[in-house]
């Protein structure tokens, strides 16, 4: 959930009309730039991100990393704000505890999986201590709970749950445990916990406890 | 919750015996130490939390701290440490719903209180990026779960909750969303949205999600 893979085909849009080859260098630059930053997060976290790794393994002169996105801050927000954009299947199985167990396990996945874990760590603990990182990471899950509302909008629409459920903070429910864990107790999650979590949102939301009546 | 003020009467306790002036002085300084690094974490935050400002503050020598703290870090993470040890009267309404509620509740007041709440966010902040200080937070929430799982047993007792639930759990449920929403997604909390997290962790709770036959 938090991160697909850096270089996807999403980053290969032309720029703006009439400034095709040179917007569609800056799209290229712009995703070196990115595979990169990702690159250098996996390898050595948010304390060790720096303007000139990235113009190393990128090949962009660091003047125009310095010009363009001047700190590894920014770097790393960037990143957020192109992962933020990407297609992301919304889980529809038919049942509200079968979909927010899919969401929560991407989560898991997206943080412990050895390729994604370590950039994904790396860029929302960058986020939790960076101002302009924190609100690329802000506006990146608030595009993604949106997305994943649809879950609990449809879960409403069969009468699963009471009309006028709060979705998104059904999602947030489903999710806060794994990133409480992780990022503040530094305890470890699994997919059973996941569950158990997913489940617990989805109890709640059938019972009323999202729903403008239960306040 | 996470925080009560500085100076309470827990670090009046004496030194070891047989060294009872030096252990008061000890103590007086650790004190004097960990008042003058709230008000500086309150003043300024963790990035502004420097020894030079701890010891002119505090009254106590820069050799001092640096021999016996080195870092803001460890400043920081020696506040929490006291913290930890300190009383909390865990609510006992005869209600897991309202323990509950009361437990979020305090969350909310902590990070939110005009006194208190710069304070305790520059502290959780400080941990969220730095390893030692990162510890001592852990060890804080830790104590303060297993504090309150106490609610969760006596639901059992009283027939509310399956025998067996995980009440560290229930209470990291209550809690984590208000969490997430402060340190992650950078939105709002406030009494409401405390209650109804508690009223969720509370009601998955009942129904056996956190028991272990639910997994």
């Amino acid at each position: 959930m938090l991160l697909t893979a850096p270089g996807g085909p999403q980053d290969a849009a032309p720029g703006t009309p009439g400034s095709v080859r040179p917007g569609g260098r800056t799209a290229r630059t712009r995703e070196a730039v990115r595979a990169a930053t990702l690159a250098e997060l996996a390898d050595k976290g948010f304390a060790g991100l720096t303007v000139e790794g990235v113009a190393a393994r990128s090949g962009v002169h660091k003047t125009t990393l310095y010009r363009r996105w001047g700190t590894p801050a920014a770097l790393a927000a960037d990143a957020l704000d192109v992962a933020s954009a990407e297609p992301w299947p919304v889980p529809d199985t038919g049942s509200l505890r079968a979909d927010l167990r899919a969401v929560a396990r991407q989560v898991v996945a997206g943080f412990t999986d050895p390729g994604s874990g370590p950039v994904a760590r790396s860029l929302t603990a960058a986020a939790l201590h960076d101002p302009d990182a924190g609100r690329a990471l802000h506006a990146y899950l608030a595009a993604r709970h949106a997305q994943a509302a649809v879950i609990v909008n449809r879960a409403a629409d069969r009468g699963d749950v009471p009309a006028g459920t709060d979705g998104t903070d059904v999602v947030r429910c489903a999710v806060a445990p794994l990133y409480y864990r992780l990022f503040v107790t530094g305890e470890a999650v699994d997919e059973a916990l996941a569950d158990r979590y997913a489940d617990a949102a989805a109890t709640a939301a059938a019972a009323g406890v999202f729903a403008p009546e239960a306040d």
